[in-house]
C-alpha cells in the first residue's frame, strides 16, 4: 500500500489479509504476518495496490421491467409531465410492465444491473420492491430478491417498499392502499421471511406522515426494521418519525432540518445521500451535510438506481457526485459506500476490513484512495472477493 | 429494430447491413437484402437490437501521467486553489509527471482509458497532446498517439495542443512560449505528420486572442486544420477567431454570444459541448444550445476526459449529462456522439451508417435509441465492429 495518507482512512501500509472460509482471520502489516498453514488460509498481499472493503449500495430499485427512456425524450422535446401522466406515463408505466413481467424477466434485468455494480467492486446491494403495488407482484419481486441472492455473487438485502406509490386501483383512496399494505402485504412478507426491512416513500407526492407511521407500527409489531424515503422534495418530518422507530436510515433528506438531524443522531439512524436522483431531477436544495457532520450522524451514499428518477446504475459515479455536488470529502464518500452503508443496512459483519468480518474485499490499482471518488470510468478494480471467494 | 420512433433518428426497421472489408456496402430492410456471396460479405441483421454508428469522442486529453486525486481531496478538506498552486499543484503536477513518464507508461495509461471508452461502443477517439509543454514531450505524446492508433482497436485522431498552458520555464513570458510553439513545435509536428489538427486553449487563464491567432496562422501556413478551447470561462471571442480560419470546432463555449454562433454557422464550425467539465467545475453558465439550434450549428458532445477538470472517462455519461444538464434531446445527443463528432474531426467517412462509410458499428440491446442517453451504467453493448472487424 501507499505511504502518502497519514491518519486518514485507517490505512495499513504494506498490509496483508488472511481469509479462512468466508471470514477475515487476520490483517496487518505483511512483515508481521503470523505463521500459518499456507494451504488452508489464502493470504492477500496488497503490494502496489489498495484493499478496501467491498462496496455496498444500500439503496436501489433494481427490480423493474420496461424503460422510461421514451418519456425522457418526450419531456426534452417539450411534452409536459402533466401530459405524460395523462397518457398513463410516469411510475404507472413501470408498474404496468413489472406486473406483466415474469420472475425470469425480472431476474435477467436485475442481473444485468447487478453485473454493472459488481464490475465496480460492489459486493452487497440493497434491493427494494415497490413497482408491483399489489400483493402478488410485491411478493414476486421479493422472491426475485431471494433468487438473485442465491444465483448472483452479489449479496442481496431485501426491502419491502409496498408503500412506494399509489396504484391506479386505489386512486383517491390512499388510506385504503395503506390498509392493504398493513393488513395483507406486511403479514405475508413477515411470515414468508421475504424482507430484511420495510421502507415507505413519505412525501407530499407520496404517503403522509400519518400513513407512514401506520406502516412503521405494523412492521415493528411484525419484528421488521424500518427505513424511510424522507424529505426529498419537502419537509414532512419523516426522518423524525423513522428515528422514533429506531429506524435504519432516512434516505434523500435534502429538505431535512436540524431537529431531524438531532433525532437521527439520538437514534443512530444513518443518513443515506442519493446524489444520482438530485442530479437527474436537477434539484438545487442540498442535503444538510454540515449539520450531519456536526451532529455525528453517519452518512452513507447510494445509487438509488431506478427507472424514473435515477437511471444511473453506478455507485462509483455516486462517490464522485457526492464530492462534486455536495462537497463531501473522498474519505467520507468511501465510508459512505462501505462502513456507513453497512450500518444503514443494519449489518455489522461487513463494510470494514476487520478480523471476524466477512471477507468482502476489493483490490484496486490506484495510488491513493481519493482516486476512488475522483477518477471515474477507467477500470481500476484488480480483484474482488465476496465471502472469501475470488469473483474477479 | 423497433417501430416506435417515427421520423426521428433516420431509423430503418428490420434492417440489415452488409460489410465488405472495412466498408459498408449495403444497408436497408432485411427483406430487401440483395443476393450476395454469403461467404465474402458478412451481413449483420439487427433483429431485436439496434445498430448505430460507432460512437466518436471528439475531444479528450487521455495522454498524461500521474493523478490529481490528492489535490481534489485537499480542496474538499478546505485547502484553497491558491495554496495548492503554491505547492506546485494543478496542471504543473500533471506536466511534471508527464515529462518524466516513458512512452510505455503513457501508452499503458492511455490504453486503460481507451478500453473504458471501447466498452461503451466508442470506435474513434480524438487525443490531444498538451501536458508536455516542451518540444520533446509534446512530440513524445503525439508519437504515443501513433502507437495507440496502431496497437489499440480504437481509431485515434491526433491533435497538437502545445498551447494548452504556460510551462513553468516561461513564467511571465507567454509570448516567448508562443514563439516556441510556432517556430519550433509546429514545424516539427507538420514535418513528421504527427497531428491531424492544432488546438489552442484561448481563455483569460490561458492564451490570449492575439496569441491564439498567431498559432492558427502558423498552423494554417503548415497546412494543419485548427480548433479551439473557447469561451469556457469568459468570452474571449476565440470562437469567431477559429471560425475565421474555417476551423473544425469551437469547444466548451459556455460564454459564447450570438455573434460567435453566427460566425460558426457561416464557417461550418462544429460546437463541441463538454458537460463533464461543466459538471465537475460546478459551472452555472450553460452553452447557448438554443442559439446553436436556431442557427443550424451542428453540436457534438465529448468527454473532455482529463486529469484536472473532467476526470470522467465515459462518453455515454456525457450523453446523459447533455440531456440532463443542458436539456439537449436524446436524438441530438446521439448525433453529437456520431455524425456531428465526425464532422468536428473533419472526417466524412464515419459517424453515420451509409454505403461507402467505414463499417464502424455498435449493436445495442435496447428497445429505443433514447435509452443510449437515458440509462447509464448497465452494459447494453452487444457487439462492436471497427473498420468491419468484430471487436467485441
Ligand atoms: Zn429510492
Ligand atoms: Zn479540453
Amino acid at each position: 500500500m501507499d505511504a502518502q495518507v497519514e491518519g486518514a482512512y485507517g490505512v495499513i501500509e504494506n498490509g496483508a489479509v488472511m481469509i479462512k472460509g468466508d471470514t477475515i482471520v487476520w490483517l496487518g502489516k505483511e512483515s508481521e504476518l503470523p505463521e500459518f498453514d499456507a494451504l488452508s488460509i489464502p493470504v492477500t498481499s496488497a503490494k502496489d495496490a489498495w484493499l478496501t472493503p467491498g462496496l455496498i449500495d444500500c439503496h436501489t430499485h433494481i427490480l423493474f421491467a420496461g424503460s422510461r427512456a421514451e418519456e425522457f425524450e418526450k419531456r426534452l422535446n417539450g411534452v409536459s409531465y402533466q401530459e405524460i401522466a395523462e397518457q398513463g406515463g410516469g411510475i404507472a408505466t413501470t408498474v404496468k410492465a413489472t406486473r406483466q413481467a415474469s420472475k425470469e424477466t425480472l431476474f435477467v434485468a436485475a442481473k444485468s444491473r447487478l453485473n454493472a455494480l459488481l464490475r465496480e467492486g460492489v459486493t452487497t446491494v440493497e434491493s427494494k420492491s415497490g413497482y408491483g403495488l399489489d400483493t402478488d407482484t410485491e411478493l414476486k419481486l421479493l422472491e426475485v430478491n431471494q433468487i438473485l441472492d442465491e444465483h448472483h455473487p452479489i449479496q442481496i438485502q431485501s426491502t419491502f417498499l409496498g408503500a412506494h406509490a399509489l396504484p391506479p386501483e386505489f386512486k383517491g383512496n390512499s388510506d385504503g392502499y395503506i390498509d392493504l399494505v398493513c393488513d395483507e402485504m406486511l403479514p405475508l412478507v413477515a411470515e414468508r421471511n421475504l424482507a430484511d426491512a420495510v421502507d415507505v416513500f413519505c412525501e407530499n407526492v407520496g404517503f403522509s406522515h400519518a400513513q407512514t407511521k401506520r406502516v412503521f407500527e405494523r412492521a415493528t409489531e411484525l419484528g421488521l426494521k424500518v427505513k424511510c424515503h424522507a424529505e426529498q422534495l419537502s419537509n414532512q418530518h419523516g426522518t423524525e418519525l423513522v428515528a422514533e422507530f429506531n429506524g435504519l436510515s432516512a434516505d434523500h433528506i435534502e429538505y431535512l432540518d436540524e431537529r431531524g438531524v438531532e433525532a437521527m443522531a439520538k437514534s443512530g439512524t444513518v443518513a443515506v445521500i442519493l446524489p444520482g436522483a438530485f442530479y437527474f431531477l436537477r434539484e438545487t436544495q442540498h442535503p444538510p451535510i454540515e449539520l450531519l457532520r456536526d451532529h455525528g450522524v453517519p452518512i452513507a451514499i447510494a445509487s438509488d438506481f431506478n427507472p424514473g428518477t435515477a437511471p444511473l446504475c453506478s455507485l462509483r459515479l455516486m462517490l464522485n457526485m457526492a464530492c462534486t455536488l455536495f462537497k463531501m470529502t473522498p474519505e467520507e464518500a468511501l465510508l459512505g459506500a462501505t462502513r456507513h452503508a453497512a450500518k444503514a443496512l443494519g449489518l455489522d459483519d461487513r463494510g470494514v476490513l476487520k478480523v471476524g468480518c466477512k471477507a468482502d474485499i476489493a483490490m484496486w490499482q490506484i495510488q491513493h484512495p481519493a482516486e476512488l471518488s475522483y477518477q471515474f470510468g477507467v477500470n481500476d478494480l484488480l480483484n474482488l472477493w465476496i465471502s472469501g471467494r475470488l469473483i474477479q
